[in-house]
């Protein structure tokens, strides 16, 4: 209940804090006979390490993987999967006024009020974008599930501080470039908008598309866990997402009703994909089409207006270093609560076929 | 895990298909003490009625309630409140091609693929928008734990058939006014292009806002149930709903960090409200603004394409009086899972306070 | 949250009161292509019925089911069934002091401490017996589901008043006697023990036993959701319960390991079942054999002293009639609680075979 | 769903096997402000070590916990608490047929139908009492609740080896006796049995009493979330357990009403207590009452008839060092257990009183 946990049969737990002893999870649900090493989920973890990037920080974090439990001679055996990856540097640093200022932007206002005052100001605790490391881990074991029934999940940038890529980008070769882009072209875009930002000692926010591909039609449940349901709760459970759409999203809010209609073809085949691939909150069988609008970072190299503890006005100019925007390091995070989403799903579908 | 609750601590159970005997359901954990008459809920009932306003079909219902149980000499007693409203129509009317052809942009095809052939073909069945019912009655019940707290909920359309209101519209008096609309100035412009669309036997969509007044700070909680995260679940979960945006949503992806940080303000105030209302995920004790977009009816008065069941090719024209669009019909549905997803967050605050 | 739910991915939910409008509930992920009449419920709740065998009170009530959802054409469809059966007199009778005085043995103390004072005092509302209705009704469903996979539960009485059944009774027939005796000895022993109680104006326990046949092996979750914690949990909910064993249960405590263990054959059989038919909280495909403790009705004939709700010392008589023991009634119950149990741990490992 | 959570506010998910790299946990839901740290948990573990008592087997393991999250300055935060203990010996010994056999009364028939043939068969994997290091950690943050409310658990062993104590045994200096005896007098007896059993090669079960007090009214939930029943489904999901009784338990169910009922008197008490404390399933204020039947060890020093996995019959004797009987090493975590059960339903009841 107090919301560590997502899924239903296959249910990721997470725990940890940013500068605490580490972050860690545990996967519950996955079956047994899956073939998994510590190497399958370090090369996912690799995708969202700090340090990368043109937006990065220059901090490098190593963020080695151990695997605690749940797998025996290289296969998963049913019981659960276990995982955690130490905080490298937990010295106890000069947090300053960290600890009595409430950053804008940031969740410290709100987790002061909501756990009466107590709060591990550590650059965020619990709140921090570290947290996502237990999502990725846990997302790299979902995708060996999906891709056992052949399912595959593309993730990418298509907008980096108000410049689009053009529509219907194709995002295969995405995680090759920086930013995830769609193309060269988009790279160079955005390298400009980032240097910009920079200068100004400013932040970007952007849009991530995730495609899903050759999924089976008859994932998801009627009425309140629908599948986009399930995947909007996902998506919009990552810190900085805002929005979330599919398909057409707000633009089918647009189109009349004989525009945004697919019509089904013989085997299986739709004319057309503005239902995003989930009709009545079931999959149809075509592409699964999801939109993550992204806050740009809240952590700017400005100062700004705040408060203290006590009520008292204030103004903060955050140190440290920090990244210029979430993208590209949420993309990785997004795939992964998507892969978590739809294992569950096709779990669930499987338990509770016809008779 | 069949997807027919929603609700952690205030959890809502319903039943029910479009022909069948009628829709109801059950909410538990509602505090005993709280003062609740069927009169309550057919108020709001009374909001999503059919054959209302200028998109409605012609036909009439009178959906009374019946409350079941958990309420004694006129106060809940802590035990579930049941509540049930008959189809008034059940006769088997001759559904025609409707069992064997599936209607483009309905869950026809996905319900046939999930449930093994098996489905209730009249109306919908169980994806039919009948089941709101449900929610907007447990709605009813879910506003009044809010009202004691203070908090209120306002719901209105902002945007239809691509026509949008200005930003910022209060809606304040929009359940008095046609479609739920912010001015009667949007009324008239509405209109207009409502008896556009049904000229053309086409239909439309449109963009519903959510605003929620007198939100106590600390509602929500870190990582996977964030409260936006709930929030996006629970009007996802609505049948139309394609897209769901917290505060500036989208727009906020083309802000720099500089322009979307919400300054606080001595006293718990900010001096602006990007976030709409929540910061990683909890509550801030601002307005909570959330943006749902509506996807035109699929129902449209035109031959469509698709394909029957043996996976042969048809033409189909839907019969039938149908609303020219979910608007505003989904509106009271939206307020109502709005109001079910905050009570809930409400009382598990309670339970969890600080020692 | 609020225990009116009960099953993972089968999962009942019930409501109503001992003089409300009526009882029901729903079952969630009954598989969809299960051939369902509301005459299959009705033959289980027939025997649930009161005002049968010896140690019924006279009032006869019909209890007639309908079904309100989730089967079409006489076959579930994979959406909720409901299902509600009307409380034939709800005339508000004179409950006199029952409003202000709580009877010993019974849930009005405790419910008046845990809803802050406030309940529902017409024959114990929702603490009355007679939610089991909807534990009966669901659990008819959980029995076709079981059957489909050759899985048969017998239920008995096997101690009545303290005069017990010899060990390893055959229940097979237990159905077709009074009392849900092993043999006609017993029905014979126990109707003097009655008599004798009733003379007295005492009431009787007893301990019912149920017996699964044909349950596959792997059935049950490891650590916390051992198949066995889950069956004491369906078991133990059920009101007069104060007690479960399986298999040996108390006694093994007093066997050696020697005799306890249950030696392997060849074959998936075992030379004995000390064990009731559960190794580590997994079901080994022997017999699954469960007993439970049943204590006496709290309604007796003769006065008691107890206090009223503003703390004073009273006697109360309590009127009306009631059965003298809840032996025979139960055992339909418990006999619909492990069927519930049972057909959801058997979905959850549908399926779930490795890969 | 996988059974690896335990709880509904305050819930305790686990992972970790008997010769993988370690066992932990995590506690999700305690509030912010308890004063917490390693100690206090280690302190509880010293309890369940192995290596202590007339019963045990020589080895010895120190159970060093860490602490991983939720924790800050000494007090928990209201986010994840996470623990481990590494598995101080996890050399791959030679478990030589051990992979091949099953051992009679042991898990590993059971796990090797459920997960398809797939199973950590070194010391019973995640079936190996190891698993309630995480229960008894979980258990001591459980406990630092329920004393902030007064509430106090006893436990200790009532009977061994079919030698009883004599009835309403006192035990409040339990923990500091061999066996958590009530008396000098049964350490004595029980000396003697134990010594018995340990020249034949043979195990002994017994009887755990657990006793609650100062327990608030009001606590579970009426239904099927009765707090006896989810004490139940604590206790019995504890291996080794084959039976679990509240208050008189199987005795009840040979009282006659008169007999059974517990009078009210002035001032919230009672005149005796049969019940055990809980009525209608909820807490009267009395104290709860429970009884847990311990199976003998299944890992005697005797040969067994067994089969191997391809069906055929072998002889087995298992080596190594065992304990010879699951008490007192059990009698810490069923403590642990009725701990985090009662927390939970104080949490889950906090605040919860009417409007």
């Amino acid at each position: 209940m107090s919301g560590n946990s997502f899924g239903r049969l296959l249910r990721l737990t997470s725990f940890g804090e940013s500068h605490g002893f580490g972050v860690g999870g545990m996967l519950d649900g996955c079956p047994a006979g899956l073939e998994l090493s510590e190497a399958d989920i370090q090369a996912a973890l690799d995708q969202r390490k700090p340090g990368q990037g043109p937006t990065a920080t220059k901090r490098k974090e190593a963020d080695k993987v151990r695997l605690l439990s749940g797998v025996f001679e290289g296969m998963t055996t049913g019981t659960p999967i276990a995982f955690y990856v130490a905080n490298e540097d937990q010295r106890s640093r000069d947090y300053g006024e960290l600890a009595d200022v409430f950053r804008p932007g940031h969740a410290d206002w709100t987790y002061f009020q909501k756990f009466g005052g107590i709060r591990d100001y550590r650059g965020g605790g619990r709140a921090s974008a570290r947290e996502t490391i237990a999502r990725v881990a846990a997302g790299a074991i979902a995708k060996k599930i999906l891709w056992r029934c052949g399912v595959v999940i593309q993730a990418g940038c298509v907008e980096l501080g108000g410049i689009a890529a053009p529509e219907a980008a194709d995002l295969t070769d995405a995680p090759m470039r920086p930013y995830f882009a769609p193309s060269e072209r988009m790279v160079a875009l955005w390298d400009a908008r980032v240097e910009e930002a920079r200068a100004a000692g400013d932040t970007l926010g952007g849009i991530v598309a995730v495609v899903v591909k050759n999924v089976p039609a008859g994932l998801g449940e009627p009425v309140f866990d629908k599948l986009d349901a399930v995947l909007a709760h996902a998506l919009m459970s990552v810190g900085a997402v805002k929005g979330v759409e599919v398909g057409d999203g707000f633009a089918a809010a647009r189109l009349t009703g004989a525009r945004n209609n697919d019509p089904l073809l013989p085997g299986g085949q739709f004319a057309s994909n503005h239902a995003g691939g989930i009709l009545g909150g079931i999959s149809s069988g075509q592409d699964i089409v999801l939109r993550a609008a992204v806050k740009p970072i809240a952590s700017i190299a400005q100062k700004q207006r705040t408060v203290d503890k006590d009520g008292r006005p204030r103004e903060i100019l955050i140190s440290g270093r920090h990244d210029l925007s979430a993208i590209p390091r949420i993309i990785p995070v997004l795939s992964a609560m998507t892969s978590l989403a739809l294992a569950d799903a096709l779990l669930l579908q499987r338990r509770m076929e016809s008779f």
